[in-house]
């Protein structure tokens, strides 16, 4: 559907160590996409312990009823994703699908289907038809190996231009942990949650409370702080799975260890929520955008998503305008106190307005460079107490349209 | 800035009969359009009552603080808009601007300032010097004149690519009431309040409290179920003037000359809303949603809002796509109770869904008509209740994207 990458791309991709105790397969079933990996499966041989946050969505898909269900028991022994076909609102034939496919990776390695976890991208409503994925599963299963990150994240991409991996490595106790992750999202991307799939793996032993609250965490500061188009998907699916492989034991969220893990899967997640962005369809330009001196810190992100989703400020980034009244307009409408008389806006650290009016210093062509760029900086201080924010998102362009307008048909 | 008119717009234009009472006159300011009237004057020669409902925007602009604050004498002797500009986030200086705008129109008629309405709008945060628009004043208001609603309402567009009027008229006890709308607005449209400017003249002698509750009825039926792309305006403003010189008494809301008298202002606002919603920027196809089903009357509006604000809707219904699945996900993200396994989707009245999947007699050629059309069809029981809402947008084009990524610039 999209042949040239996003121009936001990052332009080197880390290199991926491997996981102990994590092996990545994939197969083509051509559900939807011919000629390409569509099926992921993630084994864990020893099994691992997982956490889930899902979309918030009151029509959610299949796949999602049967992670949250599933969740309870906190142990996986494989994570199997398709794309192309998102298995929501596809009624029981949906459930079945799902069933068919966890039966056939459980046979294939000898687990209870429960253990199974399932994501599924892509079209809404289609009936999908799990035997071609489920012939693939023996296979996948048996080739399945530590390497083949980056292989792993293109087997899940739809509208993606580009595989988002991260990888982070620290030490616990004298032990090197390694956390991956990989996700895939470029529109319906909004919180509550921002998106999409990602799933991250460790080899730290993480006690099952911890890597919950870890997950929750990190995600509320990195996917539910993005958007692209204030859509929200059906199948929005983080999952944390630790095999516990390395040895380092995480058991406590105050000392050290607990500290350094969580610091580790934040920043790991900020980067996987980010790519999401800069692969945002049709992006152009990448957005910060701080809101301080809000009422609190939930004020200041509904602020910052209020100037995030506005169509009207992200054409006109798109156009390269710093059209900082449109700006004023999305603070206005998102029903958040803000004191129009003491609003500040800088864009690209020069400051635009302030007092409730146009700085009087501010002249355009000190923006131009920064408009033109392919980062752009907005801050906002909306001058009634000390809440902050940082919200990213993309610009609105014909590309967006373009890609939206025909992803189906 | 557009040279095409809508290809939604009205084939024919209401003859707009005058108003008793209502003087109209225009003239060319320069303030931003060069070559064409930016400025309206309504004069009501023996005073008019005066019902408002404005922005909840917490930024919002001078004129509409004047407004506000004016509205609490219900009594109006002129109105004074232009467009351009609209006076917004301008601070002291906003508030200057306006006050001279209504020293010189009182001065020209020799009633007190208070008595004189505002309305501004274009670009926000550029300082509206009043200069211009102030020295026109005195031959403005002399030359105004009953005929000329045309005239008026292209006097207050922005982006707007035509005019937009509405009439009715009706009998109140033997005596013929006329009521006559203009409107502008074409993005930046959405609740609360959808929109925009909107002024309404009537000849009724219509007793406050009724003026200003018809007028609220009316707004929450039309302009507040309306979006174009999610955007709250600073400067929304709808006014409803009645002169009295009908002799035509409303002074009870349900008696029969009331229930008339509301219900044509209903049909006259909704009128105009829609006409907003046919010149929302870049729109090919013209959106009725009707949700049904829900929790309550507030949840169904709320539905179809998510569904009529959606991106990824809207871009569907440009490319001509009975994507039902993104409608689906737009009721899922709206946050309001929804049966997943009972939601049932109509378009163009062919059932496209229903019990929670596909419905399996559909097929996608049984809409391509209704799909290529102009006028677009969404029905959704979403199986939870009884609450229903009707909610109208419009898609979302190349076109929007074209016209707001350089209209400053």
């Amino acid at each position: 559907m999209v042949d040239t990458v996003s121009p936001l791309a990052p332009l080197q991709t880390p290199e991926m160590p491997p996981v102990d105790g994590v092996r990545l397969g994939t197969a083509s079933s051509g559900t939807r996409y011919k000629g390409r990996p569509d099926v992921l499966i993630a084994v864990f041989d020893d099994g691992a312990d997982v956490a889930g946050v899902f979309t918030r969505s009151k029509t959610c898909s299949a796949p999602v009823d049967w992670c949250r269900e599933n969740l309870s028991d906190n142990r996986a022994h494989a994570l199997a994703v398709n794309a192309g076909n998102a298995n929501a609102f596809t009624g029981q034939a949906g459930k079945r699908a799902v069933e068919a496919v966890a039966s056939g990776v459980s046979e294939a390695l000898n687990c209870s289907a429960e253990n199974v976890f399932i994501a599924s991208t892509g079209v809404i409503g289609e009936t999908l038809d799990p035997a071609p994925i489920t012939d693939l599963i023996p296979q996948t299963v048996a080739q399945a190996s530590p390497d083949g990150w980056l292989a792993a994240a293109r087997a899940i991409m739809t509208t993606d231009t580009f595989p988002k991996v991260a990888t982070r490595q620290l030490d616990i106790d004298g032990r090197t942990v390694t956390i991956n992750g990989i996700a895939k999202g470029s529109g319906m991307i909004a919180p509550d949650m921002a998106t999409m799939l990602a799933f991250v793996f460790t080899d730290a032993a993480v006690q099952q409370d911890i890597l919950q609250k870890v997950l929750a965490a990190a995600v509320d500061k990195s996917f539910n702080a993005i958007t692209v188009d204030s859509d929200t998907s059906t199948s929005d699916t983080v999952l944390l799975f630790s095999t516990g492989k390395s040895g380092a034991v995480v058991d406590a969220l105050d000392d050290p260890a607990g500290q350094a893990f969580a610091g580790a899967v934040d920043s790991l997640l900020r980067d996987l929520a980010h790519l999401v962005v800069r692969d945002g369809e049709g992006a152009q330009k990448f957005i910060e955008i701080q809101v301080t001196g809000a009422e609190s810190d939930a004020a200041a992100r509904k602020i910052g998503l209020a100037i995030g989703n506005s169509p009207l400020v992200k054409t006109a980034i798109a156009g390269e305008d710093a059209n900082w009244g449109r700006i004023v307009m999305a603070v206005g409408k998102s029903g958040e106190s803000a004191d129009r008389d003491r609003l500040a806006i800088q864009i690209g650290g020069v400051s635009v307005a302030r007092s409730g009016m146009i700085d009087p210093d501010y002249r355009e062509a000190m923006l131009e460079d920064h408009m033109n760029g392919g980062e752009i900086e907005i801050g906002v201080d909306v001058g009634v107490g000390s809440g902050t924010a940082t919200v990213w998102t993309c610009d609105l362009t014909h590309g967006y349209i373009d890609i939206n307008a025909d992803y189906r048909s």
